[in-house]
Parts: C-alpha cells; sequence; structure tokens
C-alpha cells in the first residue's frame, strides 16, 4: 500500500504516460493536450491557441552565479517562447510565477523583469500575468508562453514521414560550449577572488551569446509563411539535438540516419571544444539551449526553402525503420536506442 | 549600486506595479494584462482566451502533513481556474508543473495527478500539459489555467459603481475554520502517536471539506448566463473578504460600507470559532481559500437575481468615497484604510 518507488526509477517520460492515462475529461476544442511543445486549442475554424508552460530550478536549471539576471529573464522569456515557435506558432504573451527565497532582493527581482521585457521586445510578446510568492527553498521560476496559429499550419512532432530530409537551422553546440566557458570563468575568478580580475569572456562572445541570451527563430517562422512550406514536424533543440530528434521519432514511429559530419557547428564552439580537450560532436549531439529549429520537410520542400533560406542544413533523412542510426565522418554508424527512456 | 532592498519592505503589490511600468511592448489583442484575475486575449469580435497562473510553495501554500495529495491536487486545480470563473469565464484546460524534491514518490505523484483530473471532471477541464523538474527545495506547484469568455460577458474587478450591492455567494470562513481543525487534529496526532488513532474529524465534515475540496461556483456563473444578469465586478475570494474587497475597490476607484452582521457564515463554522475561542467574525472577514464569488451589482439586477437564486447574501453597498467602512452588529463602525499595501 505505502510503496515509495523514486521518481528517477520510472524517468520522467514514463510518469507523464501514466499521467496522461487517467485522463478522465476531454473537451472538443483541445485539439491536442499533453506530449507536443505546446498544447493546441481550437478557437475558430482557422486559429488556434497555443499553451506550453515550464518551470526552472535555480542550481538545476540555471545557476545565478554565471547568468545576470536581467539575462536570466531574457532566456528564460525566449526558452518559454521557443516551444510556441516550435509549432510554427507566435507568442502573443507569457505568464511569469516567482517563488523568491529572501536572498534575493527587489532590485534583482527588477533586473529579472528588465529581461524579461526586453524579450518581449524582441519577440513581440506581453507580459500578461504571473504571481511572487516567498520560499524557503531555491529560486523557483514558472513560465508560461500562450500564443496563436493558423490551425492549418501547426507543426506537430508526430508528422514525420520516411524519405524527409532532417534539417537544423543556424548551428549547434554553441550554447554548452558558452556554459563550459562560463564556469570555467567562475572557477578562476573564485580562486582569484581577492584580485580585481575582470573576466576574459570577449573572445567567447559568440558562444557566451548563445548560453545567456538565446536567439529564438522568429525569421524562419517568417520564411516559412512568406513561401508557404509546411516542415512535416518540428521541434526546438532545448535538450540536445539527440533528445529532441527521439521525440519526433517516437512520436511520429519512425527512424533516422543522421550524418554526424553535416551537424552544423560553428568556429568558436570547435575553438572552445579543443580548448576543453572535448569531442566537440558530443556537444553538438547533446548539448541543449541552442533554441535551434530541428524539422523535418519533404524533398520537394526543401528544395524550394534552399532558394529562399541558407541559414539552415541537411543532417540526415527520415527511415522507415525504427532505430536511429549516427554515421560519424569516418564511415562508423552507431545506433542509438530510443524506445528506452531518454532523459 | 549594489543596494538590496528584501521583498517584504517594499511589498508584493508595490513591487508588481514597478514591473508593469516597466512595459515595453503591447499587443493589441491583449485586452487586460497583469492586474485582474486572469489575463484577457481577443480571440474573434465576440470571444476572449483567460489565462491565469498562480504557484504554490509547500511550507507556504499548503501543508502535506495536514492535505493528502489526492486532496491538494484537486484543491489547486480548483483554486486556479477559480481565477477563469472570477472573470465570468468557464475554464477549458490547465498546465501542471512540479519542482519535486526527493521526498516525493511515483505514488505520490500518482495521487496528486487523480486529484488533478477529478476536478476536470468537475470543473469540465483538461489537463493539457505542464512539466515536471527535481529540487532540492520544499515541493514547488505551478498551475496555469486556460478558459474563455464571451468578449462582452467579462467581469473585471474595475466595475463597480457607486451604490452597487456587494454581494457574496454561499458562506465565508469554513475554509480557515477546516485548516484550524486539521492542524488541532495534526497535533493531537503527534502527541498518541503511538496509539492508533482515527482523526475525530466526522464532526467537522463541513468546514474539513471546505478546507480540502473547495466548491467552485460554476453554478452562480450558469445563472449569470441564463438570466442575462452581469455583475459589474467580480473577483473569487481566495485571500480573504477583506483583502479581495480592496483589491475591487482599488481597481474601481470606489469605497465600500460593509454590514458585518449580514455576512453568511455557516453554523459549523461558528462552532468551530467557539472551540478555538476565535471571534468567528475574524475568520469571515480575513480568512481566505473559500473560493466564493464576491461581486457587485446594481440594485436592479440584484432584484433580478433575488427571484432566481438564494445562495447568495448582500453585505454592503459600494460608496463613492474611498474608504472601507465595516459596520459591527453592534453599530460600531471601523474604517479599513486600503491605500496602503494590504498583504
Amino acid at each position: 500500500m505505502n510503496s515509495f518507488t523514486p521518481i528517477e526509477n520510472l524517468g520522467r517520460n514514463q510518469l507523464i504516460d501514466k499521467i496522461k492515462q487517467e485522463e478522465r475529461f476531454k473537451r472538443d476544442e483541445v485539439i491536442y493536450g499533453i506530449g507536443d511543445d505546446a498544447a493546441v486549442i481550437r478557437n475558430s475554424d482557422f486559429e488556434s491557441s497555443l499553451i506550453s508552460s515550464e518551470t526552472f530550478v535555480e542550481s538545476v536549471d540555471f545557476d545565478l552565479t554565471i547568468a545576470p539576471l536581467h539575462h536570466l529573464g531574457y532566456k528564460l522569456s525566449m526558452a518559454a517562447v521557443s516551444d510556441i515557435v516550435a509549432m510554427n506558432g507566435l507568442p502573443v504573451g507569457i505568464t511569469v510565477n516567482l517563488a523568491l527565497p529572501n536572498k534575493v532582493s527587489v532590485e534583482m527581482v527588477e533586473q529579472f523583469y528588465k529581461g524579461v521585457h526586453y524579450a518581449g521586445e524582441v519577440g513581440q510578446f506581453e507580459l500578461i500575468g504571473g504571481d511572487i510568492t516567498a520560499t524557503r527553498g531555491p529560486l523557483v521560476i514558472s513560465i508560461t508562453a500562450y500564443g496563436k496559429a493558423d490551425s492549418e499550419q501547426i507543426t506537430y512532432r508526430s508528422g514525420a514521414k520516411p524519405d524527409d530530409a532532417i534539417c537544423v537551422t543556424g548551428d549547434l553546440g554553441g550554447a554548452i560550449a558558452g556554459l563550459r566557458v562560463l564556469l570555467r570563468e567562475k572557477e578562476g575568478f573564485d580562486q582569484t577572488e581577492a584580485e580585481t580580475t575582470q573576466p576574459e569572456l570577449d573572445k567567447y562572445e559568440y558562444v557566451v551569446k548563445r548560453q545567456l541570451l538565446p536567439n529564438i527563430r522568429f525569421d524562419f517562422l517568417q520564411l516559412l509563411d512568406l513561401q508557404r512550406i509546411l516542415p512535416s514536424s518540428m521541434i526546438d533543440i532545448s535538450q540536445g539535438l539527440i533528445h529532441d530528434l527521439q521525440q519526433i521519432l517516437t512520436s511520429s514511429g519512425v527512424g533516422a540516419h543522421i550524418y554526424q559530419a553535416a551537424i552544423p557547428i560553428a568556429t568558436e564552439t570547435r575553438q572552445v571544444a579543443d580548448e576543453m580537450e572535448t569531442d566537440v560532436d558530443r556537444y553538438a549531439l547533446y548539448g541543449g539551449e541552442d533554441f535551434e529549429l530541428l524539422f523535418t520537410i519533404s524533398k520537394e520542400d526543401m528544395e524550394q526553402l534552399y532558394n529562399h533560406f541558407d541559414d539552415f542544413s541537411v543532417i540526415g533523412k527520415i527511415t522507415e525503420e525504427k532505430q536511429l542510426l549516427i554515421q560519424g565522418a569516418d564511415g562508423a554508424e552507431i545506433n542509438i536506442d530510443f524506445s528506452a527512456e531518454s532523459n
């Protein structure tokens, strides 16, 4: 009766599956509930609302000692609306809930919201609500993003089809490289606290910016709209390429063949990996928070896309066989089992 | 430059005002952002979306030792949709985010969601999303409620007019009375842990239910719709009558005259107050979480309402003068200053 199963024994995805199964009531206007980047709710014959909510916990999801609060406000707001963008929708507003430990001052909260408002200006959405409560634990920030989409243009995770090209916008691994640089600086700073050292971050500007001020691909959505191109599936890369690709494969019931050499990586990301003596492919395959878009698209649409947009790369193709095969630059293939819990 | 003002020195409402002032971007479809029970976003000429988000922190907003987890899931879900109901809207779905300490097991999470799903069945809304993350601190639960309303029928806090009747549905103070009973039982249980004691809660069934399983007034909304009656302002009583009335008065720029003897209090609530040697009026004026509706209404509409509904009480009237006057049963009046921070 009083059994105690730790969460990690079951895994987050299985837990969410269990929760979904318990559902007792369905509403007609809920087109899609749990299981994609955002829930989809019908407003009219042509328009839907999109809602996505995420919680960020200090020391788990962010580190106050490396992210200034206005950057954190910007980044978490953008991370939240990224889920709307991943559905091919545009954000309208966000609600921000803070559970504040008493080490956080009014000035810090104001800095945080400066970042939130700046994100809203860049992404053209409003802060529409939220609340502030106290906690004796770590700072917890919960953000809900609300947006709208043309119902016919929504891109789910579940639409990938065999032979579709697998593509990513921009480049990958930069955010994790930036995190590594910031953590190294912090360590160095801790060691030389007495001296007045200025962090040497200028030469790492690109990757540090990828970590602190992510770029959400609103431009790509505008292009899709202009060119009337619709990816067969899409997700934002928040957890890492392999993790997020697995979400598409599982939802679509397909597999993938990825060419590792085709994964776009910035020069500075490579430099950081070299300095850290890490394989840069690990950054690109498993590093999260790049917030680039991972999408699948028919060959015809891909060719049309090439004529109008050059900031994306084809990194593989969807296969009928339900396996995730990664082909290295040397031709060697590794097979990643994605039927098991991946998180 | 590096000044540190503790949050309590400024107060939550002032902080939220500061945050609002910083806003840099406005969207046309956002009819109302921060400052009411829910944000209002235009979907079409006649329909709007409503969004409200709230965070609940263990040991601050709830006590795991007195609320079984399925009750907690039920209660917090209902508390969240209560904000939609307070705008005269109907909930469609909620997102639930959990930040889980490792003392929480899979079984406990399942219990919690049983309560969430049960609330959805009662309130006819769906669990549409959310996430689960880990924390080293207390359990933090963040719930966003999404609903819809006829744009013309939305009841804001700001519409109260002089001479409007001030009314509440149901009765007040029951939830806080239930909490007092549960806390007393817990104390007694702690003292006699060795014996097998069964909590003696049967005789307190009404107030305990008010605390653990709040009743959201969907029935009142149906009636308003059927009778085509529209309150001039409305709010749910979550913080306590005086606190929530002050929100209406501040938003509407008016004052109120309250007749203490007219405030509806259940017999069992009075009995508990007697046992606890507390003035029951304190429960009714300041106790939160009753989730009844506090509304203002023109005299004509109030009379029409009386013909069709008897579960509400007129407790006072709106005045032009911006003061909150409470007239005791003995005729003595107290004047509550609500221009200052009230929380």
